[in-house]
């Protein structure tokens, strides 16, 4: 089977969509979009983002997609539509192609995404799967990272920590939820935790051009922290595990403890986990606070090193 | 370095875009977009689509970039902003990067294209580059694949075959050269040529449910294929090799005789290489006209194959 039969393949799966006048087969694809649209781009690598043999290649097409839509989400964005570029070991690679697009399609299917296009090529590398989401933004406009002010409330969406045990593969991007929060509250700020609790929020609070205190003793831990004990604590692996996929949300204190209290997002137990502090010194600070005081806290979630 | 301070190096070097209200350093990017978007996106894989030793990482941006601006060509329309992700070695991949960039960049500001957004990883296997690009439809808008009646004639942009020796990292994309054909005849159907002509005709002739005749002697042979003789013919270099990143453009009879008449486009020669007939016993199917005789023409242009 050729690529030209492989696209033949999709396209049979691909439902006609009122959005997309021109989809999969020509030079490129054609979208109906708003006048403001949502782009980001996700590339998952074999043995550095997932573990093909471990994951399977189903979980890896949903991954795929499902960490875009969570940077959809973080915007309070509706996704529309995906582009799918594969790069194929040369053994396998169509059956593989396969399975990785019935996964991807799950999801697709799920938020009402288009899949529009792509590239399918085979090399002698490790699997690449990189999708490209478009989406439009909600209500009154794309919620960015910049947007926290001194006394706003941090809110997160979920417990964290310990997401390798499985989570980081079947996690649902809170893409519903975000848009309904956007809804119902003047959202300051938000991002999606993907590196980890602590360099996100850094990312937010640099950003926004503030700093932040963590509460310790508010933080909520997932069930496979406890599930999986190791040296780390409990609390270190919520601090920095990545790939928890919930959203952390600044709000006013009124809004937050509005929200807190009627807890009006379905499916979704929002936790304040603390509170934006003006910069120190220029400088955006994260601080953890437990029983014992205050100390400042270093990020140290997944960044991608550069050499 | 961190893919963080790669991400501040990107935007200090990104020039501000009023079509670009969210760029690098957020979840998503923000863009305004027409009512109608054009999407590509292509992916290219070492080893594979290019040799980093012998092309240099600054011509491997390029080129990531040019094979997304001619699929934009193709359809006669203006590029907007592009999404560049990355898989990069674990070693030297900040340089690498960095490299990458400055060749993208130097044809980004030479078709105004805005780059908005990415994601950069690292990982044991080859370089990978993947770019999405997003732009706009042109005049009556997007110029099929669909569109060739029997009868049209088929123009092409310039000489075709040996790429290999150069010009498949150097093109220039075809991007002003549509436009102005577009404005100036009534496009039925057009591709670009990067799987070899015999292929991307066969791709145009089964979107348009017609046949097609290639005029051997008509043929424009790039000077490349004399400077690097071989056991094939030029002529067969013309046929079959890709990536010459020309247009191969649908006609009717009367606009074809114009256009060759008049030369309108700056800078190119168009040439007549051959007409559109309708589909054999429901088959599109291609044919070659030399001085002995016609006879059936196979593709065997470069098709990735799945296994």
């Amino acid at each position: 089977m050729s690529e030209l039969a492989y696209i033949d393949w999709l396209r049979q799966r691909t439902p006609p969509d009122p959005r997309v006048p021109l989809g999969l087969g020509d030079d490129t694809a054609a979208l109906l979009t708003p006048p403001l649209s949502l782009i980001t781009t996700d590339m998952l690598l074999e043995g550095s983002c997932f573990l093909l043999e471990q994951a399977g290649p189903r979980r890896v097409g949903r991954k795929a997609l499902a960490v875009n839509l969570s940077d959809i989400a973080a915007m309070a964005g509706v996704p529309v539509a995906a582009l799918v570029s594969l790069g194929l070991p040369r053994r396998g690679g169509l059956a593989l192609a396969q399975e990785l697009y019935l996964g991807m399609r799950e999801l697709a299917d799920a938020f009402g995404v288009a899949i529009i296009g792509g590239d399918t090529n085979s090399w002698d590398g490790g699997l690449v799967v990189s999708v490209t989401l478009l989406g439009q933004p909600t209500g009154s406009g794309p919620v960015r990272r910049s947007g926290a002010k001194p006394g706003d409330w941090l809110l997160v969406t979920g417990p964290l920590g310990g997401s390798i045990h499985g989570k980081h593969l079947d996690f649902t991007p809170r893409v519903r939820e975000a848009q309904a929060l956007h809804a119902t509250a003047d959202l300051h700020a938000m991002i999606d935790i993907s590196d980890g609790l602590a360099t996100d929020l850094a990312h937010l609070c640099t950003a926004s051009g503030c700093s932040a205190t963590l509460e310790a003793e508010a933080l909520p831990i997932a069930a496979a922290v406890a599930a999986h004990p190791d040296s780390r604590s409990p609390l270190d692996h919520a601090l920095h595990d990545g790939e928890d996929f919930e959203l952390l949300v600044a709000v006013s204190p009124a809004d937050g403890q509005r929200l807190i209290e009627t807890q009006p997002i379905a499916g979704v137990q929002l936790v304040k986990i603390g509170q934006f502090h003006p910069a120190i010194a220029g400088q955006a600070q994260l601080r953890l606070r437990d029983a014992t005081g205050e100390q400042p806290l270093q990020p140290r979630g997944w960044v991608h090193a550069l050499e």
